[in-house]
């Protein structure tokens, strides 16, 4: 393949033993991953030694699910876990270059508390932190938040678009230089560097500042996931990095065209915006070890929690009474307010590739959706290179099958395999997020207004 | 003095720069300290090797002010510094024995948010966290979170009362042996030891369960800072230390009497609560070492810092119009609804010594009402031994007046008199934090209730 590119990112995904369903019982998994900060710890200085751009938390205010049988058998339903914003922090004191991601939801959050977590996370790691907004899509966290039901799709975006400009205004509540900290005048801080956001908007009103400093690398990185036209549109406007799903290389790269033309819109640049699609990787030094490896956790996995797991990814509807090796009845299946894109891409998979129930449950159980590339490591690096040199990706965000070998196996076999291919960095770039994923430090509004004044 | 009592508690409440109100105007104080991740390493590395109990940090959801004049003067006031339970989980994974216990307002925030927040704390902690469960005292938050003013002090405590019951309830949604995780059967937690909350109360509908596993120390400590009546009565329930702010032996052995004496109507014991005053010391190798260092500091106030502070502690009052030498104008003082406990405190100390403005301020410019000793480690210990073997304290919240140095000087001169005496622990007596504190671990209700049956 002629080489148009050169580094991509790469971000580790961690969920707490791993993201195949049945991770927690592979023999060799960290079972009790989620009250097992030293487990955390290893994979961060692990992630960190390998040259990772980021680890990565999703978030869940909610235990996802009321089927309690289902829920017993499983680990990746938020059943127990470790709060990201906590646990990312805490792992930015042990760790010098790595990035931190959390995931934080703007629906039932108020930007205050979110804004001021997350420029703590940014100060605390020295420019390291990155917010992953994205809107509640469980009906099982409206009901821990004073509500009966869960609000509309439509709504949820709404109040996330005016909760990021909230955040985003008050993360600019201080110039960088604002605090002069003069002991012989007893100046603490310049009074016109100050800047009081008094928002008052359709559901919210914040008057600020925040009291944080602005952090070495000016905000922290605004990350999305969303797919959806609503998820796109938003990210166009204020996402420095997605995570997304894409299963085919050409589903990848109509996805990147789409949101990519729509920065200039915005004022935005290609660059100022990259794309992490997630990928499953289960590699072995032969193929058939692969293989093997893949059917070994694939056997771990109890048919009630496949059954449960498709159900939910697909808007909800009990399958138990549907045929495990007829058809997906996607007439039956509902119109669902929460994950929209999710199932649509799930139909397309099941449609394209004609898959039973049962054939649904285990190709999702994997990965989930995502990803899922099964080879050597030079298999596993073609496809990769293909998607990354064919503009589908910036960079991928590593889903470990089960950790902590899942991220042990990438590091010793994918990573040097992307290297020899001059593919991935061999040093980080810099010491802030931002310097290592190539986004720009965004200048304070005072300062960009100082700037068009003497154009 | 004839001992009674074998050891008494340290907390270390670390201000960024120091208690003093001209603190980062030192030339030994580290000014930068809101953005210095490395200065509270330091500090909390240095409690631990002392042995302190805990590291406490107070917190504001605003900055403190609107005069912009006097804010960009200090450093005090909540301008710019990194969040507590984010702050606290960091510093905890760098450290071993010692509890971290943050500030959290009921006032603002949502029980399912700090339940889950304090639970992570705590499990990352290994068992080492505590919350400071108080109610919003300013008005400068409530516009923070869609508010035009700040609800009734009543409201608050009626609401903080309903939010502390959530969140212990929160913390006891699984049983501590829930998570059997049992790779063979594929059970991952046993059914019967979820307990899903189903709280609908006045101000909180929330269903639960908290997704946040038992930590070894069974839940954070509760902690509360309330002098008022409502705010004793709230202790008496739900706290298991206080930090309060009695300036005289009588009024602390009153206080003291007055609080243990209701636990019992909670089928509470004496020993389930601890009370620990703060404590202001400038050391000296002699008296007139001491002496010095208090003038040296005090004369870095600025007359409009020193004013300010009175009037916001006072009920917010403008005093600059008043004669700076002389009294306090109690009549005028407006009836508040922050902070209630602190203004009486303050009239009382002004009529008792006769202050002036001008002396007023200056005395709290200090310790900001809390209890200032001045002098040599053995003048300090005196009065410490005293309120303690007095019970008129359980131990000492220590709030250096400068930092790092205020810190060092107290491990470096106190401790070792405390010591000397026999007061204060040569070695941690357990690795949670409430086996160094000497509370009880709370058995889970559904265990109580097991144990009451068999009974």
């Amino acid at each position: 393949m002629a080489k148009r590119r050169d580094k991509l990112k790469l971000g580790a995904f961690l969920y707490p033993t791993g993201h195949h369903v049945a991770a927690w019982r592979h023999p060799q998994a960290q079972a009790d991953a989620g009250v097992n900060f030293r487990h955390y710890v290893a994979l961060a200085k692990k992630a960190e030694a390998a040259k990772f751009d980021l680890v990565f938390m999703a978030d869940s205010v909610a235990v996802r699910g009321t089927d309690v049988d289902v829920l017993s058998r499983g680990a990746l339903r938020y059943v127990a876990q470790f709060e990201p914003l906590t646990l990312l922090t805490a792992l930015s004191a042990v760790t010098t270059n790595l990035g931190f991601v959390a995931t934080a939801s703007t629906t039932y959050n108020e930007p205050f508390h979110l804004a001021r977590a997350f420029a703590s996370l940014d100060q605390i790691s020295g420019g390291r932190g990155g917010w992953n907004l994205v809107t509640s899509s469980n009906e099982t966290e409206a009901l821990n938040f004073g509500l009966d039901a869960h609000p509309a799709h439509a709504d949820r975006y709404e109040r996330a678009r005016e909760f990021a400009a909230v955040v985003e205004g008050l993360w600019d509540s201080w110039e960088d230089d604002a605090f002069v900290r003069d002991k012989d005048s007893g100046i603490y801080f310049a009074r016109d560097k100050l800047h009081v956001l008094h928002h008052r908007g359709k559901h919210f009103q914040v008057k600020g500042p925040l009291n944080v400093a602005r952090s070495p690398q000016g905000r922290p990185v605004v990350v999305q996931a969303g797919s959806s036209e609503a998820g796109k549109q938003l990210a166009a406007e204020s996402a420095e990095v997605i995570f997304t799903a894409q299963q085919t290389l050409a589903d990848a790269t109509a996805f990147y065209a789409d949101v990519k033309g729509r920065l200039a819109q915005h004022g935005r640049e290609p660059d100022d915006l990259k794309i992490m699609p997630g990928v499953f990787p289960v590699v072995g030094r032969t193929e058939a070890e692969a293989r093997e490896k893949y059917e070994e956790i694939q056997s771990l996995i109890h048919p009630a929690v496949g059954l449960s797991l498709l159900s939910h990814m697909t808007g909800g509807l009990d399958l138990s009474s549907y045929d495990l090796d007829g058809p997906l009845p996607v007439e039956a299946l509902p119109v669902t307010e929460g994950g929209k894109s999710r199932q649509t891409l799930l139909i397309e998979l099941a449609t394209r590739e004609n898959l039973t129930i049962r054939q649904l449950y285990l190709r999702i159980a994997g990965a989930r959706g995502h990803w899922t590339l099964i080879g050597t490591p030079e298999q596993i690096v073609d496809q990769l290179e293909e998607r990354f040199q064919n503009y589908g990706a910036d960079g991928f965000n590593v889903m470990p099958p089960h950790l902590p070998v899942g991220l042990d196996d990438f590091v010793a076999l994918v990573v040097p395999e992307l290297r020899r291919r001059g593919l991935f960095r061999e040093e980080y770039e810099g010491r802030t997020l931002r310097e290592n994923l190539g986004l720009r430090r965004p200048e304070h509004f005072a300062r960009r207004a100082v700037a068009q004044a003497a154009e």
